[in-house]
C-alpha cells in the first residue's frame, strides 16, 4: 500500500502518539474503519473542537477550553493555596486523586543545568507577579516537583525567591518515589503525600 | 472537570479505542494540546478522509480507498490464487508478511456453534460466484483461517463446497500456534506457514 493510502496515513498519524504502537494503531484504525460514522467523525469532530478550544489558563498555566480555566474561576476552591507543578499532567493528576482543594501554578518544566533550562524559561516571574497581585492572599504555596536532582533544585531555588513573600512554602511529604514522575503515580501515594506535607 | 469539557471527551472517546487505556488517553491528549495544529487537526482531517473513502472491496472484502482494492486491480498478483482470511486483520497481516502474492477473500468470520455463525453469515457465496465467474481461471484457494475450532470447521465446510469447483484447496502449514490469532504472529513464522501450506 502506498503511504498516501488513508488507512497507513491514519495508521502512521496514530502510531506517533504515546503509548501507542504500530500495532495498537493498526488494530484500533480497524475497530473504527467498522463503523467509520460512529467511530471516525465524532472522534475527528472531538479533535477539532479541542484544538479550536482549549488553550493554556493565563493565571495558571492549567489547559482548558475555558480561560481563566475552571479551576482558577471555581470559588469554592482556596484561593489562598497555590500548588505549583512542573506540567499540566501533573496537575491532572493531582485533580484525580482529589487532594488538593485550592489553586495551580504550572511551571512548564523544571531548572535543569544540563538541559540548559534557566530560570527565566519557566513561569516563576508570573508566579511571583501572581502572589503580589493577588486579591485574595496568598497564605501557603505547595511545591509538588518531582523528587529528583532537577525537582530538587528547583525547589529551592523557588524557596529563595518565594522568602521575600512572607508566604509559607511547603513541599509534598516523602512517600514521593526517588525519581519518580508524579503523574505516574497512584492516587493514594499523591493524596498522602499531599496531606503529609511539610514546611520547607 | 464536567463531562462535557472537551478535553475530557476526547480523551474519554480515545480510551476507547482497543489497546489505548485511559492513561495513554490523557498522554496523548496532552501531548497532541501541546502542538494542537501540528498534532490534532492532521488527525481530524485524516478520521474525515478514512471515513469518508474507505470501504470494503466488492470482490474481496478488504478495506481500502479505491474498489475494487488495490489488491484485486494489481495485474502484477497472481488472480489465480485466492488466499481466503477470517477478516482483514489477517490479510494486512498477510500483506506485511510480503509471503502472499495472489489475491485475498475476506469470509467475514468464521462458522461458530455456540457464536450461531452460519454459512449464510460469512462471504462463502461470493467465494464460489468469484471462482465460477473469475476471468482468469483461479488454480488454487488457501484457507489461512485460525488454528482454533471454528477455524477448522469453516475449513472442512469451504473443502467440501470448493470440491466441485475443481480448484485446488490448500491450507496454512502448521506453525501456526493453537489457538493463536494470526493477526498477532511474527511476519517470519506467517511467511513460513504460507510456504510449506499443505493440499487438504
Ligand atoms: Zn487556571
Ligand atoms: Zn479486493
Amino acid at each position: 500500500m502506498p503511504e498516501q493510502n488513508p488507512i497507513e496515513h491514519l495508521i502512521g498519524l496514530l502510531a506517533r502518539l504515546p503509548g501507542f504502537g504500530r500495532r495498537s494503531a493498526r488494530r484500533a484504525v480497524l475497530k473504527m474503519l467498522m463503523q467509520p460514522e460512529q467511530a471516525m467523525l465524532p472522534l475527528a469532530a472531538a479533535l477539532q473542537e479541542a484544538a479550536a478550544a482549549v488553550q493554556p489558563c493565563r493565571i495558571c498555566g492549567n489547559l482548558d477550553a475555558v480561560n481563566p480555566c475552571g479551576i482558577c474561576r471555581d470559588p469554592q476552591r482556596d484561593h489562598g493555596l497555590i500548588c505549583v507543578v512542573e506540567g499540566v499532567s501533573e496537575l491532572w493528576a493531582l485533580e484525580r486523586a482529589h487532594a488538593h482543594r485550592g489553586l495551580y501554578h504550572v511551571l512548564g518544566g523544571t531548572l535543569s543545568a544540563l538541559g540548559g533550562v534557566g530560570p527565566e524559561d519557566l513561569a516563576v516571574q508570573p508566579l511571583l507577579a501572581r502572589i503580589e497581585g493577588a486579591a485574595e492572599p496568598v497564605r501557603e504555596v505547595i511545591l509538588a516537583l518531582p523528587a529528583t536532582v532537577d525537582g530538587a533544585t528547583t525547589a529551592h531555588y523557588l524557596t529563595d525567591r518565594l522568602r521575600p513573600t512572607g508566604v509559607q512554602v511547603t513541599r509534598l511529604a516523602q512517600g514521593v518515589p526517588i525519581g519518580g514522575a508524579l503523574d505516574v503515580l497512584d492516587e493514594g501515594t499523591l493524596a498522602a503525600a499531599l496531606k503529609a506535607r511539610r514546611v520547607v
